[in-house]
């Protein structure tokens, strides 16, 4: 109800603001029996992690993940699995500027309606950092959905006006090959003059992360309220800073005759596939077996190096300044965030998805 | 589970396929003792039903709804209101083409996949007829938000290429003073050109459909999983036929810097407003109090009068000509389903949100 | 969250009040292919109607349940089962008495206080009528049950003071042979002695139903709150008229020593059993193979022949006479009510249990 | 779904294994703004921890409870309350024997049969000690009830045959005045004779704690599925070790006349009271303002001292012996716990029912 909880049979909760204790959470739903590779979950972590390049936030945060239960020797147990990570970058500040103050496009002002009060310390609950225990979870998911054969790969494929040609053929190895994920080396050296650019400027800029699913079996999602891409678009909706959302030709669609759009089947060897994939992957809601794909748009990072008109908690009007190191650009450090959503909804639907036939008898 | 209900404390679950006895459905925690004004629900039935124009299915639906509990002298008692809306047009037709042959971009394919078998007639299970429930259940969420203020508008504005200019200022009143629901006269003849050559060729063509919605206090919409801008793009694109969401700026927002983005907060007389509204009204997924603004995407109808390349259930190649009437475009018949999403989804957080303060005591 | 919905795999949601046009339910996550013999269904419905015997009210519902959906030749199709049964005894009574007065032990005093006013014809939403709804989805779910070999068997254990020996030894085809449902043929004849006084003195009398689940395999029920018993506990609780809930040896263990609770295992066979069964099938909060046993107690029905004293909706002592025929005792009628919530429950963690061990990999 | 989560809108998730490194939980949809009496809660961890007399084990546990998250200033600031309890007690000890062998009436059995395997440390999830986690919550439940006047109050009503008079009048600060939590000083005398003697003999024993609940407004409860009792009947099967639940008259029920079970409303001043409460506080499953009255029964401790005959996991006959040292009864321990329940479960209720009546208007 109050929302710190995303899927229906495996499930994540999370806790914790950005200048508290710690952060964490616990997943509940995990199927017994998976020996998990820990340090491929921290690597995720680690790509979310500030401080990796010139063009992510120097807080330091060693952010490494400590599991408290539903592990045994190694393999999950089918119990909850608790986790946490310690905010070490918790030294006390003078927050003084920000707790009175509303800085614009942050969630300052909602949280005082909605609460009456907030706790003021480095954005608090709404702070981004809570995406990382989403991370811890979405890796997980993603080493089950690697022992069926799926693979999620998302990438940036815009920031600022300069996106990915769209002939451009995704490959997976080279997405961390640049610290901008993009892996088209060509946009990226571009994408990387434009951040140069904007940090000189003190300002930021959005992006989009496009992402495409491999290996996804037909049947996945159901067909009414919680169709695949629905569920999709909630959990990409949900990152901080998204925007839009959009699955298969998206946007585009609305522009386009039936005659064009619509995906032909045919036939390839023994499996049915389709000519085009205007769908995404997903028709009526439930994966269709081609590659699931959909772009996540994200707005600029509100706190910029500029002088701004505001106003504080009285209502008077009053200009911010905000000093200190921000990213110029959230979309590479979203990357794995969006991996980690991907994740976390396809894994969810597949164990939805293994009670919708009957296939039992009592031999 | 099987994802046909939705919603948290105010919730619809539905039932029905488009050519069973009838569909349905059951509101769950609908407030007890607000008078319900039918005739307005019958409205927003009418509103979406086929055979309005030239523009939609000629299909002979009366669409009336039935209650069958929850109310007692006109007014919500606050147990479940059942109610149904029985299938007039459910005559036996032959149906052996669509019972083999997969028609490209419609769930033939994927039911098959996900149930094993499925109902054939009409679609089943994911015709666009179960939205008609939506519609019902929303409008019963809209008198309750009028009721504290808050109004939802939909209304048509892109159709093909064609779409409503970006300077254009709502006027709700002429939403439906044209048939396609643009409410610009301008733009609206120029779709209803549009769609008459569409018809013409037997194609069909995609749209978009814009939101604002009025008089959300600050504070609806919970700050992780469950944002506000979530839950509406789930609601939206659990709609049939939606390819994409955006919540204010949207995908524009990929390309601006920070400081053009960033919505300056300042004082109009006593209330606190800002000079944009690039976040659509919503911060940290919660309402700000201006007003919510979003676009969702639709994909053009996928059953075309041309001949079409598809595989049947043997996955034999075979060509596939439908017969009989379709919208060319879904979006004007889809306006009223919009609202009731937007409906459903805001007054449950409304409902949502009564617990957030701790305002009580014993005196 | 108003609670009119039941389970998380296989759920049931309920509408309907006892004098409105007709109450009916929604059945979702149901799996599709089971062929439904939907004769067995209405043959659970007859075992709930009134009118069955002298013990029983004569009010005339024929209690024929219809199918809206979900059904295609015959088989679930995986999507929502609607379904509804007609109200034919709604003739406008007059209710002036019961409209204002409270009648003591029945819920119109809580309704008012709850929702602010009530629909007082007919006891409303709070009538046992609402429980026919349960016996069409529990003996739905029964059908999945008996293809995986799981019997649910109910009866009535004591009515009164009167009981059935501790050494009785079920006989699942005794039940229905007396219209009691008592299958020990000795006592049920004390019984019907027993109910004819009762009836003689316009008075009523609780009872007992015991339950034996036969063929559930070890494994199902989760470790922390939704133990199994804990939600055949709940199950049977919300059944109109219900005290209390004991599993296995019950109230009766809080005066055993542990030497002699303690199950011990042993082997029979190639399989693991136990000696004793006052875990009642249950260890740990998961079946263990053995027989699931539980009592469930009814209070007297509060609908009286005799002269009550009580207050009015002004809180005014006044006087309450209540005419027209009532059960004596309600455990008779109840006997497939806790079969179908038994069945409800006992399925819902079947499918809740298909995705606890990961046994998936990609060939 | 896989169980670990109770509540609707106040919600607990908890993690944990008995010997792994910590125990903790998630509680979500916390009202904002109530100041916190951290000691409070601390209290009503020391009364569930092991350790206090010699008819509590002796495993040392500090059992001290660190609050992650959701507070600020030492308020609630609506954002989850993240909380763990490290494990002292974690010393690696052979656990060759419980590995093997399956303890009667423990839930190594069944664990293996559900999961595959098991962590057999200590008891792993099934252990006990997963309750800390939720007195916790439902300590922070009850100082939310305490601000609106309700006050729950628990206690050892009957210890094997001996039980508490039932003319006894609860008097509530003497609960905790005896080390067996039974404030009838001499039934408590009798007590401790009997777990003497149990001790002696290196058995255990049942009992049963009666909670009492004052201060609940008319209202609360759902009337289907979610009825006030139901819900308070799950929560306290949910607890380790309970076998049976009954609310008002429970059990004596089925032996009563509806005549003399039926409590008569009469005014007491202003308000409207009932002259008995055979209800046990509420009336078709909603609270009507009187004591809410329910009794719980536990088993005896399965682990006892003396030599017992098993199996173990080749199915193999064995003998087990088991040393250490175990409450001889668990009811003066689980006082706690079945008032932190019963606090989660009135509270839950409370807010759940704070949008059942539409009191909303625009001014």
């Amino acid at each position: 109800m109050a929302g710190n909880s995303i899927g229906t049979i495996f499930t994540l909760t999370t806790f914790g603001e950005s200048h508290g204790e710690s952060i964490g959470g616990i997943i509940d739903g995990c199927p017994a029996g998976l020996q998990l590779d820990l340090e491929a979950i921290q690597h995720q972590l680690d790509r979310r992690k500030p401080g990796q390049s010139e063009f992510t936030t120097q807080r330091q945060e060693s952010d490494i993940v400590r599991f408290h239960s539903g592990l045994f020797e190694g393999k999950t147990t089918g119990t909850p699995i608790g986790f946490s990570i310690q905010n070490k970058d918790q030294r006390s500040k003078d927050y003084t500027n920000v707790k009175e103050t509303y800085r614009p496009s942050h969630a300052d002002y909602t949280y005082d309606q909605k609460y009456g009060f907030r706790d003021y310390r480095g954005d608090g609950r709404s702070s981004a950092r809570e995406t990382a225990c989403r991370v811890v979870a979405g890796a997980i998911a993603q080493q089950f959905l690697i022992a069926i054969g799926i693979r999620v790969y998302s990438y940036v494929s815009q920031v600022g006006e300069i996106s990915v040609p769209d002939s451009y053929q995704l490959i997976p190895e080279a997405i961390d090959q640049h610290p901008l994920r993009c892996p088209d080396s060509t946009t990226a050296v571009h994408m990387e003059a434009k951040l140069n650019e904007v940090k000189e400027l003190g300002d930021t800029v959005g992006g989009v992360i496009s992402t495409k699913i491999l290996g996804v079996p037909a049947g996945l999602g159901e067909p009414v309220f919680d169709k695949l891409h629905a569920d999709l678009g909630k959990a990409m909706l949900s990152i901080n800073a998204v925007k839009g959302f959009e699955i298969g030709s998206g946007f585009r669609a609305s522009a386009m005759s039936g005659s064009r759009h619509n995906d032909a089947f045919t036939t390839s060897g023994d499996s049915i596939t389709t000519t085009t994939n205007n769908s995404g992957g997903i028709q009526g809601g439930i994966s269709n077996g081609q590659v699931i794909e959909f772009r996540t748009a994200f707005k600029p990072v509100a706190t910029i190096q500029k002088e701004q008109e505001t106003i504080n908690q009285s209502g008077e009007a009053t200009k911010l300044t905000v000093t200190g190191r921000h990213d110029p650009c959230v979309v590479p450090r979203a990357v794995p965030i969006v991996d980690a959503m991907a994740a976390l909804t396809i894994f969810d639907h597949y164990l939805r998805n293994q009670t919708t036939q009957w296939r039992h008898s009592r031999d």
